[in-house]
């Protein structure tokens, strides 16, 4: 179906690699891995919503008073840009799939295109996962200095997973590292 | 002195491209270059401090007091990490250098090695600038939902320099991509 780069075939200059079926197939679950772990990131942070009441004492001399309060991904930028840097690796992940599924295995140029996209999807993902945990932790442990609090004791839920989006997002990230190293390998037996 | 890689030499099915000394060349400038951005952003971070004296409000019934609050790089992990990834990167980029500068050019295993070690300092720097320009973004603007209430207003030299900091480390951090780029074009030129 994909054909063209298997067997030992001798052409001149050129030796096509006879595993070259087999190297396109580890790519291609590399890739779909890719896209599955960015896709189940995405969904962690886009479904994350935790209501929890919290005390709040208006008057000193009244009992406190339980106020609902809503954590939601969309509050904090830096898990909108996790997500959001989750979406663009999964599409990209689903259209690389498909360049590389029918592409004829020889296109050095398409190629190169791959590796240089993979590198900003590591890039992109790596941005993404550093803000959250940057943020994550202060939610987690808060910060005596700038005087912001923790929320993760009321938060939990919600904390937890944002963690489990971070964790994915980051597998997904190296599945991405993964791609650019195996691209540049590709590139150099193909052009053997 | 670098040898072995000049003029257009045909030897079996072996071709040496011409180019071989020019792109050295420009990959010891771009590693160079990216060993000054790292280094610059580094100390930025480093050398980071201000000092302010505050009104706290101690009694109401009393004028505020001003105490002298201090703000350090060290006080939030986020640029904590920001320094030791830059540190991180600025070393490897040395390292980089001398080994592509003492190579005979024609090692597909150093230049695997150093295309995968240039794509984890890609993630490296990437996760550290999103993680200071996540907190960064908190400290300028503040967050209600979360009650982090902004520092920046009190701090803005200490903060401006910070981003100054994060905008030198993008740009080192790019200049990584385009060594990743550059080693896998490499690598295929090599092996041509």
């Amino acid at each position: 179906m994909v054909g063209g780069v298997e067997g030992l075939e001798k052409n001149g200059n050129e030796v096509k690699m006879g595993n070259g079926r087999t190297a396109k197939l580890y790519e291609l679950l590399l890739r779909l891995l890719a896209l599955a772990l960015t896709l189940v990131a995405a969904i962690l942070v886009g479904v994350d919503k935790q209501t929890e009441t919290v005390p709040v004492v208006l008057v000193d001399s009244l009992p406190p008073l339980n106020v609902p309060v809503t954590a939601k991904w969309h509050y904090l930028s830096a898990f909108v840009y996790l997500m959001v840097a989750n979406i663009i690796a999964c599409s990209y992940a689903a259209l690389s799939m498909l360049l590389t599924f029918t592409s004829r295995g020889e296109n050095i140029i398409l190629g190169s295109m791959i590796l240089i996209l993979d590198t900003l999807m590591v890039a992109l993902l790596f941005s993404g996962t550093g803000a959250a945990i940057a943020i994550g932790l202060i939610g987690y442990h808060g910060n005596s200095h700038v005087r912001w609090q923790r929320v993760c004791n009321v938060f939990g839920k919600f904390c937890g997973q944002v963690a489990a989006s971070i964790v994915v997002s980051v597998i997904g990230a190296v599945a991405f590292i993964l791609l650019v190293v195996f691209s540049a390998l590709r590139l150099h037996k193909k052009s053997k």
